[in-house]
């Protein structure tokens, strides 16, 4: 997906908070913000909006010296999802459907964003994802390539939303690489907070060398580029992930909300709706 | 009132949007985008708000060669306002206390604010400002000054708004001049929409000088600034204006809504309060 106009007064938007979140100084804060705004006539539209957000988030690490701002916040967000677990597991046991119930809950996940200036409950959001309509639902497509799936690349995005992942990972029972980030950016999932959520435990945690909020192929590791290549089965978590990967040549199912007008408007579906999408690649 | 880090992502955001409306083509918004983003560096923070918001606007007018953007949404709004005038009318003269009613929907009016990412919906708002407790109530220094004023300078501030000052300055009964802005700038009030809207019929209607959407008194006409320091009394109408006459040395009656966080910040107040403050300068 390319850079849209609606995402450049979003990368301002998202400058500032990070900044906000990652110093008191005043005086920083305007020097990312003058940076960020000389940044907007160097942006080159045809890249994907996560390439751009890698180089925002660069900005304020090397202005604050703060690698990682929304540090306590996921901090927060992961304890929090943690202590509803035993309960998710319940319903996702004693459900009608328990691997729908839980994409569901993966994907109830996946609004506790803090790249998208918009509050969250994530009670609310789960009791709204058990029952919400889907915009794209490709549940059969889904159970075919399941059933037949032997490795699984799993493809992580915000940190909280991995207690969540854990969930659909146990429920998948088939060998699952699960993949973060290289390092913090926004509050994106990396290889530590992966290990605290236990996900270390069922399946094989990588890095894919991003730096960036989303999957940008040509700067990932070159043995992550291999197990998405060479995987089965394909699942994709987030805005982030699907910007970066929606244009690919493979088999992809995406599992998003649709959290901002710009991914909506691509997906033709409404803010807020949620995504089960079989991307159909080309190489099939 | 200064510029607040607050103001920088807004001001992009307020290109972006005018800009879209100003323009179909994707080419000059993105220009609009690289410049305000360059403008950042550039801005004294010292300096108001509605400085640089004059800039934005000139921006936009020169790139799209569009000095009016708002044109049709502005009409839009002022035809929809004038429809409730006679409504309006008689409930300030069925009520127990007509001037304070009248000031009451003259600050209903200041949501028709098209600077600010809100939507609004004028008749609901209406019904909730005659009831909304006032965060600043200043009434009675107001009936005071009113009493002894010989001549009322009346600070407009936004277009449609005006059809609600209208019913004020009917309700003041008093000599009064109404300043709006020099040239469109937002969805700001100008001598055209004054006259359209039949402020001319009660009051002097004069322009301001001012380019900007506020009250920068160094930028005014030399009329506008002789009539501004020689009234009995001033009264200021919304934000813009409010941004630019908050230090000033005189006495002045600022009506508004506080629609954003850095005015609420600025005024101790909340977002969405409606404030009636007596500003009182040094010179008395």
């Amino acid at each position: 997906m390319k850079t849209y106009l609606e995402c450049i007064p979003c990368f301002i938007n998202q400058a500032f908070r990070a900044a906000k979140t990652a110093t008191d100084d005043d005086n920083k804060i305007k020097i990312i913000l003058d940076k960020a705004g000389a940044m907007i006539s160097t942006i080159p539209m045809e890249q994907t909006p996560p390439e751009t957000g890698a180089d925002i988030y660069k900005l304020i690490s090397d202005v604050t010296g703060d690698n990682d701002p929304y540090y306590s916040i996921k901090q927060k967000n992961i304890t929090h999802a943690l202590s509803l677990y035993a309960g998710l597991k319940k319903r996702v046991e004693n459900s009608n459907d328990p691997l729908l119930t839980a994409i569901r809950l993966a994907i109830a996940g996946n609004v506790i964003d803090l790249g998208i200036d918009r509050q969250f409950d994530i009670e609310k959001d789960i009791e709204n994802t058990l029952i919400a309509d889907f915009a794209e639902f490709d549940y059969d497509s889904f159970k075919t390539r399941l059933d037949q799936a032997e490795s699984i690349l799993y493809i992580g995005d915000n940190s909280g939303e991995g207690v969540f992942d854990r969930i659909l990972i146990e429920q998948l029972n088939k060998p699952v690489v699960f993949a973060t980030r290289e390092i913090p950016v926004i509050n994106d999932i990396t290889v530590i907070e992966a290990e605290q959520i236990g996900i270390t435990k069922i399946a094989k945690v990588i890095s894919s060398g991003s730096k960036a909020p989303g999957t940008i192929l040509k700067k990932c590791s070159r043995d992550f580029v291999g197990i998405f290549e060479r995987s089965d089965m394909v699942i994709s978590k987030g805005q982030g992930n699907y910007e970066s990967l929606s244009d690919s040549k493979r088999d992809i199912f995406f599992m998003l909300k649709a959290k901002c007008s710009v991914i909506a408007k691509h997906l033709n579906v409404n803010v807020g709706d949620i995504i089960f999408k079989h991307h159909k690649g080309t190489e099939i």
